[in-house]
């Protein structure tokens, strides 16, 4: 997904954005709203969905289609932090509007299986998929009304953290019957084929569709139908999926998203599908924690150039910024001293080299260049002690 | 400036970490402050600074001095939006703490110098500089107590905008004789020698010394000494800087910063003084815009990736992959379609090449690249297509 837009927006939304869309757990539990010195009621963005709709739909006439956009922003959500939920948090966003939408949901969820991959993860994934469609003809089915179907979804969503008896209990209160209650059982237990069967349709040749599409790009067994994928926000419309760790130690969705019909036409007389998802940065670290698959961040320095003194702070910066052309990493020292003073800093700083000179190196064009970890030193020509850091890396 | 940390830190911060410190304007007037769901008196950060010394006393023991961090936060300011003023912002900030005084003073300014340099602007800038010592030996000799002298600065900051009646009428209401006035315009007109000769000391000797470092650095004439340069924030003990473009129709600061002595022992039992200047995006824009040095930051695609049938979605993403490892901008056609539509969605899309392929090609390791602005193709093996493209830059 290269050749997408970066797409940089304000934290502050109005309240009535989330209210419209986000879905009634998130807004009324989880948002961080307060009332501004101008008296208006807004919220810290929770989420970047709405706000990418928002954007979308303002400048849809001079747009190509499709439209894939990227995003990293920081969100909040007001909620006590807890393991892999704190108050901000930032969370790729990808998605993709307009498309044919099988091969739409197939990318995106390439793209994520590709992102996994790039660590060395993609072993450990499990991508749950289901539809908002389908879930609607089988909570018809069962004589739901909307708003009684609402509320079942959220005794689904909370369905593996209680327990089977909890589960029906709930239902019970709810008012499901017996007949009912076995009906949603069978339902999470019988497999897509039977499913599909029971609840021919336009959802279920979607899903259908996408399961060949992710076939066909290699990904036959790293992905399943799972029913009791709801996805809280009120938006989404088609597929919806999570990517959750296998581990068992790491049990949250990694990624959480889906597609959305109607998203756009709340900001504009212009209607796009898209899909997208959202994947946080406190998950993705548990999950290459877990897996041992942290990639080496440390900052450390190829190399810490020494200063001998005031006439020479000028050519130490100037051989600094030539090795970072050369893509080094690269201190200068902010202290004029001699060379044992100079190793000792490199050292305390972590770096792999020391380049030292003096006036008479200076002036014969060369430099010291001393190996900290072999504790070996050469004298080379100041141009080539790119290629000697580089060499021995 | 590399090997440096990445600081990311979180947008909301208790109110009294900006009443401590940041001075009263931005306090009163300019901080987005508000109370949160759980009673507390919050702010959205309105500057990076505290933030950083809070974080770096928090880890001192732990980083090898001196440190250098950079930041690129949103900040907000509660005003009303104008011309360089968003209530949203974005800040580069840089601060060196430790090393010698003077040398990190330098390296700093040469740091922003480099960065417009960078973008061919650096004939264009206008680097002032003055100290915050020297003005508090000058307020002692008019005989101004600290709180008068802070109600001075504020008439200085606001010298230039408001015309030399004005400004003498502010000071006289301040309570300041007609000898103090006199004192003051003469102060601000004599020049660095004359000043230097009169307030001998460790600031002066401070002040010269970072012009000696500068001029080392090859910046003579590119700075001047403007005692006229305060900065609003009250942490600032030493050097004051702020960079202007020296476009008529550009005259606010671009860059603005300074030492701070003190502001790590707010956090702790650790001191340690450091120096940084923050730099806003809308500035830096502007000053692009006007001297027409804005880069070229067009999204547009090298290649354009079509689908011709549902087989050889995988083969499009497969080729896609392969182009973007080469450092190419891809997309991929989310429709099957022959090549004539294929063709029509890349130059939709603003893509230099369409990458096309059907069954035969695929089958012999071919594909087609066409260039859309000459309107040739040719038939070139898989394996080829990047270095194909490339050559064509």
């Amino acid at each position: 997904m290269s050749g997408d837009h970066y797409a940089n927006l304000t934290i502050l939304e109005s309240f009535e954005l989330y209210a419209a869309k986000s879905g009634e757990e998130l807004v009324n539990e989880q948002l961080y709203h307060f009332v501004d010195r101008g008296e208006r009621k807004v919220a810290i963005r929770p989420e970047m969905t709405p706000t990418l709709a928002r954007l979308v739909a303002g400048k849809f006439m001079e747009l190509p289609k499709p439209i894939r956009w990227f995003s990293i922003p920081n969100l909040w959500r007001y909620e006590k932090p807890q393991k892999g939920r704190l108050r901000e948090h930032w969370q790729l966003n990808i998605d993709v509007l307009g498309g044919e939408r099988s091969m739409a949901d197939a990318e995106t969820l390439l793209f994520a299986h590709e992102l996994i991959r790039s660590f060395g993860g993609d072993s450990h994934l499990d991508m749950r998929i289901n539809h908002r469609g389908l879930m609607d003809q089988f909570f018809g089915s069962l004589g739901l009304a909307s708003d009684q179907a609402h509320l079942v979804t959220k005794a689904i969503d909370a369905k593996d953290k209680i327990g089977i008896e909890k589960f029906h209990k709930w239902l019970g209160d709810l008012g499901l019957g017996t007949a009912e209650i076995s009906k949603i059982d069978s339902f999470f237990n019988e497999g897509f084929e039977v499913v599909a069967g029971k609840f021919a349709g336009p959802a279920v040749d979607e899903v259908k569709k996408l399961f060949e599409r992710l076939d066909d790009l290699g990904l036959r067994g790293s992905y399943r139908f799972d029913p009791s994928i709801m996805r809280g926000l009120n938006y989404y419309t088609g597929t919806v999926f999570e990517i959750y760790d296998t581990h068992p130690d790491n049990r949250r969705a990694m990624f959480g998203g889906g597609r959305y019909d109607n998203l756009l036409g709340l900001f504009g007389k212009n209607q796009l599908s898209g899909v997208g998802f959202g994947m946080g940065d406190v998950t993705l670290e548990d999950f290459l924690r877990i897996h041992d698959l942290v990639p080496d961040l440390s900052a450390a320095l190829d190399v810490w150039v020494g200063v001998p003194d005031r006439a020479h702070f000028k050519p130490a910066q100037d051989i600094a910024r030539r090795l970072r052309a050369e893509g080094l990493s690269v201190g200068v020292s902010l202290d004029e001293a001699g060379f044992g003073i100079q190793i000792k800093q490199a050292l305390k700083m972590g770096a792999r080299y020391a380049l030292l000179f003096g006036e008479e190196e200076w002036k014969n064009g060369k430099v010291v260049l001393k190996n900290l970890a072999k504790n070996e030193q050469l004298v080379v020509e100041a141009s080539e002690a790119a290629n000697v850091i580089q060499a021995k890396n």
